[in-house]
């Protein structure tokens, strides 16, 4: 293996690409798998779906799940619900496991937006103006492109449709209400993930229709249509943590991920590194919490779990099954991995700042030590949420 | 007339309904008209709206209307044209010249939400978090229906669809972006109302979905569907300025407005006066500035210059008919009477919120005199936005 090789690999010191690396199939995702799988597919999978869109006949008297809880969450991922099914008619979910296509044509007249430092800078100021909180450039790169697409409505594969000539991806993030996410895990704090999305959406169908009105061919998707989380790192929004999340410094795992393909000339951001993995390595309070263990201990590695891990990655890996096993026992989404996280902060705050820049350094042990004391990542009544509104 | 009958007639001292009142037809709005009426139909309304969908042929080399202007605007709205024409095979501009449709299914069980007063904090603090700016309830008034609605897609008129059993108007209101309003006129612009549009759909339809979900009949709109500025009044929003819009005290002039229809048993919000009425009276700005004299001098009156206005209301009206004119002729929409309101003010800063205070004193003359002195309201090129940025 030469340097250049070895630099293009070695993207960070968590998060390394092996020589067995293979392209996902865009199948094999746990979500996609909880349509056709039968090893995950059932009444209990259906049933977490369609509470999304349609009441509980009885509702939980839980904490956090009540009618009120799902009032909320399901509104807050209207617009969103909208877009994607728009064309569901032609077997797509807009923005999520396909692309969006909802443009208008591209204009006929390329606009010179100067050097691609220039134009790069302009882009990401249009995009933090049309609500991204965090904006990264990198190239495209075919390994995190699904080897074959997958639909859940006709449960058909087809082939990708992000063409190569699409050179440069611009990755955006929006992050989730702190407070909601407090909740966790409640049908309550899913409203923050619904919400997230419903700008995520707005976020990307502006910033990707505004390049094809500058005569540059842009296509725009929502976390997923390829893998997000690489993608983000590449473009120096944040690093693998141990949850197999992007940590972001403004947000840390707060985020949702949005991403728009396109040929016009941009500049390339590099990776950040700040402190991640040495902070994951001694913390291990997502793997803890998580209350069905499919959240590592340990270094690094390229375990696969099963079909749903990317082979010939080494980084901290999920167990998809594992997870989703718990999304459809308390039918909702759940972030507890994001809750607990140290990294899970309102940054806005000047000391959450401080603590963050010191937890990049050997003090690491004294900042895990206080989050954990001063109960930092405790979970919130959902009640509370509603008493305190 | 008695007392009661007065009360509801004067809904504040610069907003008076007379016993002429009659019902506004859609069909006279001068938006609809520029599709049906020959006195406003023409080659330059119709290139006006296509070239909010389609790029311009030959650009414009202004200032402010360059492709990279138009490519903005055009991006900022994409989101909210693909939400109105949604249901366009419909004959329906969704949200805007007809309401929102495309919501789910009223839960069937309904949720107790505590006292009206109680309902209605709660109402608020969600329609807060769906990005609402202001927040006010009122109750149905028929004045404020159209007498009957019409299409711009099929120039057909029908029946008004908001059922008067929704007795209570949920009003919001979304700011638009202060440095881009700094650029009008431009094409530029544009994208603070395309944006604050795009934003007004997903707050609008969210609330909608969350009433509904909790089992309460629920109906949406954008700025039309109804006359939005008195119900905006009534719910205490702000007061009539001299440029025939809503004037609020943390935006001034600068938003967009949303409503939803509602039978969840709320509260209601009293009108605000703040001393709109005495400033506008001895200001004049915005009948100065706008190039071609829609905005009238002198007191509120109930003039009505063509079928635009609507009969039997005293307050300031402009003529539509002028003030479209001046739209068409520049290729985009025109918010000069916003841009130098001393009410456009950014009240994020402490010294405007004193200012604001000190307008509605005897220190009124004085405040208007700095205005003036200061170059606030002054136009901004366009081309320096894009440097800023």
């Amino acid at each position: 293996m030469n340097i250049e090789q070895k630099n293009h690999n070695n993207t960070s010191e968590n998060f390394e690409v092996l020589d067995n690396f293979e392209r996902f199939d865009q199948k094999n995702d746990v979500f996609r798998r909880s349509w056709w799988d039968k090893k995950i597919r059932s009444k209990k999978t259906e049933l977490f779906y369609a509470t999304y869109r349609e009441p509980l006949k009885t509702w939980r008297k839980a904490d956090g799940f009540t009618q009120k809880d799902y009032a909320l969450r399901n509104a807050a991922w209207h617009v969103s619900d909208i877009l994607t099914e728009i064309n569901a008619g032609q077997d797509r979910r807009e923005g999520f496991s396909d692309a969006f296509t909802i443009q208008t044509p591209i204009a006929e007249n390329k606009i010179n937006l100067g050097t691609e430092r220039e134009a790069s800078n302009e882009i990401k100021k249009i995009a933090l103006a049309f609500g991204a909180e965090l904006v990264g450039i990198t190239k495209y790169d075919s390994r995190w492109e699904y080897s074959s697409k997958f639909s859940d409505l006709s449960l058909k594969s087809y082939p990708p449709e992000i063409p190569e000539n699409l050179n440069n991806v611009i990755v955006v993030a929006l992050p989730m209400d702190y407070e909601l996410v407090k909740t966790v895990p409640s049908a309550l704090s899913g409203s923050a993930t619904g919400l997230g999305y419903s700008h995520d959406a707005l976020t990307v169908l502006s910033l990707t229709q505004y390049i094809r009105n500058l005569g540059y061919e842009a296509i725009g998707s929502m976390n997923d249509t390829s893998l997000a989380i690489p993608y983000a790192i590449q473009a120096g929004l944040g690093e693998y943590g141990r949850n197999g999340l992007l940590i972001t410094k403004k947000y840390g795992p707060r985020v949702r991920l949005g991403k728009i393909y396109t040929d016009l000339p941009l500049n390339h951001d590099k990776p950040i590194q700040f402190g991640v993995k040495k902070f994951c390595n001694i913390c291990n309070i997502c793997a803890k919490e998580c209350p069905v263990k499919a959240i590592p201990y340990g270094a690094p590695s390229e375990i696969s779990y099963n079909q749903s891990n990317i082979i010939g990655v080494r980084k901290w890996s999920v167990d998809g099954e594992k997870c989703f096993s718990f999304w459809t026992a308390q039918n909702s989404d759940c972030s507890i991995c994001i809750r607990v996280c140290p990294y899970n902060k309102d940054y806005s705050k000047r000391i959450n700042r401080i603590g963050l820049k010191l937890s990049g350094t050997w003090l690491r042990h004294l900042l895990l030590w206080l989050d954990v004391k001063l109960g930092f990542g405790k979970r919130q009544k959902s009640s509370n949420w509603w008493k305190k509104i």
